[in-house]
């Protein structure tokens, strides 16, 4: 029996592994076990290892010791697939219309993994001896945050530690144009809260008399930013490595019709961003973001009180190399100093996650003790890039954040080769996700050139 | 049968006239009626009269047009009674324990108005020719801020324009010695409402390139006070009458223990009040107090957006002569020029009311054309209080609003002299209200010698 990827997509996307909700735990179930069976097939040691939280997919071709080691990672979770009645085919069904594969999951991860379980599957086909070490490391919880990842590399991390880290987990220009993300921001949230009067006050009786705390907060959080859109946090850009000319050439050749995506944000004007372009400014600079604020009256009307409380939510987006807990107490200390002595602060800090930086071959900025197979990977991309997409991958670092690709350079020291396999009109996360299948089959073929590159060692 | 102004109080307390709430409709008629009957029962000529809202309760009695002419303001309308389970009695039986008459509206205005009711009860039982006009003017929509004022000055104004305006709805320092308000607080209202992308953005996708509302709204908000603690909006002040030594000395026999209203506020510190007290700041200056913001994410947890929209409530209150409608145009002309050109702004002035302030005779800024009546009715309570209380009364500008004062004097011309019957341990507005039956004794024989003073012309 021939093997047909899309059929085996299908598969794996009609279990309803949502990750979040109690509701679907035997869809996770069967995404992994199917997974894990799947690996089995394709001969590798696979097995279902448990985790504090979701388990997780582990599996091996171990060839030798001496060979190149690369690490599949993805995760076998996907996001829930509310609003049902948006969906034109029911999310866990996983039908085709017209070059797209319907879904939720198709793109985010399920297609991404398959991409690269397909490529192996093939190549391992034809080349049973192929002198390359593999493993998979599929997760179940990227989509709630991955909470079990310290359990999960101190249970397990000795055998997850490979030459560099190949995924298909962020996203490709359009299906014409492939995407290699080389960095990703990292994040880091917190909470400050205001207290004034122990109780809101009637502002005829108190009022001038009294700091509100809402006027404490406009003020402290007013500071935070300069006129030119910079952080105003002492200290905050010091650990920012410069933005290189190749990566401002490379997000350049995504065009720059800013004008379309100020019509799209609906947006009077774009923020100051220090002469960088609004496309350029999301991905490669820092950011200190209000996510909500809120305090006294919220109903309609009026109510004349000084309240007693105010608080906002606030977020930093990081990147190379700031370190998110250094960048947290400096907020902190920040927002702390320039409290008005006539009211209390606290600020709560929150979940972080490390920004992630990689450097392919040849660049100004290349490590000099870049890891070979990986430097192999870059290039073996590139040249089936070309030959495939008829130009060469575009290097782009990415506004979001994936914490997990931070966590695991940290804590075993590869880096990652990021290979877009979807794109943003793929609606992942939203109603009607989908998979672009040409793009699919083009992903599985850049795959299969990273793979058999690596092995070749030079 | 003797009249005894307790009992007679006691029945008007029994009406539950919560005007808010149309569950109350029976208890707003009961006490309007009960009223009515009351005021007849007086020899005065006294009719419920319709208005867009609640209808008032207008009584005259008519001597000549030669004879002065008091006006005394009273609501028969009351706040609601809950929480319920916080009274120790319930909340409409009116049940005399100690020294006080519990009860809600036992002080707020049932009694207030009651000691003017007795003192002209009384005073017209001995004195059945006074040659004195009264009119009492007593409306049912004082606690849902006067909706039908308008409606009432045009349909009635003409019979409700008199000497001046008598009431006791503002509060005394304590039992043992009177207050008379020589001054209110106006206030106006209006709501801010900045937005920036047309909905909730990825923060990490576009946080850096969008202007943050909350930071916008932020930013705005901070520039509107300088660190002085004054409202920095320019010709916010140039209205502002200069406080009067009198005014202040007043107030300085209140005594000053500002650590004992720290303390009671639990606040670290007092605002800034350029070199006013804490307890002549809110009496004598204007403010700008944000009662309320919010915008974005406000659940538990995180969520990394760049919200769309942000908005803040703000309130100014006024003192003479400030005007609330240019006030409010200043405040947002203020806004909207400070508003960053990235997001757009809507700002909407909700309700107003003009501050208020009278003097009294002999004061070195007592108008030279003061109404003699006026006149003589302070200097007939000064000596009264000499001898009901051992002291001259504390004249004092008050930190609150009641809009009606304010209205009244610009439509019918008419001050108001504002006798203290209830204190602010009276807990008006909230549960176990009542009223000291010592300060409401003290208040009929106040009340009796103004009558009789502006009834004797010079």
């Amino acid at each position: 029996m021939t093997f047909d990827p899309i059929s085996s997509l299908k598969a794996f996307v009609r279990f309803p592994s949502v990750s979040t909700d109690p509701e679907f735990a035997e869809g996770m179930q069967g995404a992994r076990d199917w997974l894990c069976d799947f690996l089995k097939d394709m001969g590798f040691e696979a097995r279902v290892a448990p985790t504090t939280g979701h388990p997780v997919v582990i599996a091996h071709r171990k060839v030798s010791e001496a060979a190149p080691h690369v690490v599949i990672y993805g995760h076998y979770d996907v996001q829930p697939p509310d609003p049902l009645d948006k969906w034109a085919s029911p999310p866990f069904e996983a039908e085709v219309r017209g070059d797209r594969l319907y879904g939720r999951g198709a793109a985010d991860n399920k297609g991404g993994l398959m991409a690269h379980l397909s490529s192996v599957k093939k190549l391992l086909a034809e080349q049973p001896d192929l002198p390359l070490n593999i493993t998979f490391f599929v997760e179940g919880e990227e989509e709630i945050g991955s909470p079990s990842l310290s359990d999960i590399l101190e249970k397990y991390g000795d055998e997850l530690r490979g030459d560099f880290l190949l995924l298909s987990d962020t996203m490709s220009p359009t299906p014409e144009q492939l995407g290699i993300t080389v960095a990703l921001r990292g994040i880091v949230t917190m909470e400050v809260e205001i207290t004034g009067p122990s109780s809101d006050l009637h502002s005829g009786l108190f009022g001038g008399a009294v700091y509100n705390p809402v006027q404490a907060l406009a003020e402290v959080c007013a500071s935070l930013h300069s006129p030119d859109g910079r952080v105003n946090v002492p200290n905050f850009y010091d650990a920012v490595v410069d933005v290189q000319q190749w990566e401002r050439d490379e997000i350049a050749r995504l065009g720059s019709d800013t004008e379309s995506l100020r019509a799209f944000l609906d947006v009077p004007d774009f923020a100051p961003t220090g002469g960088l372009s609004p496309m350029e400014v999301t991905r490669v600079m820092p950011t200190l973001e209000f996510n909500g604020i809120g305090g006294g009256y919220q109903g309609a009307g009026d109510k004349t009180i000084v309240p007693s409380q105010a608080f906002a939510k606030i977020s930093c987006r990081l990147v190379a190399n700031q370190e998110p807990a250094e960048i947290a107490a400096l907020v902190k200390k920040t927002l702390l100093e320039r409290c008005p002595p006539q009211v209390r602060m606290e600020v709560h800090v929150g979940h972080h996650g490390p920004a992630y930086r990689v450097v392919p071959p040849g660049r100004s900025d290349t490590p000099a003790d870049q890891n070979a197979a990986l430097a192999r990977a870059f290039v073996a991309a590139e040249e089936a890039a070309k030959e495939v997409f008829g130009d060469t991958p575009v290097y782009l670092r990415e506004g979001g954040s994936i914490p997990i690709i931070g966590q695991l350079k940290a804590a075993l020291g590869m880096d990652a080769l990021m290979v877009g396999v979807f794109t943003d009109k793929d609606r992942h996360h939203a109603p009607n996700e989908s998979l672009h299948l040409g793009l699919f089959e083009k992903g599985q073929l850049i795959s299969r050139a990273i793979l058999e590159a690596v092995a070749k060692k030079a």
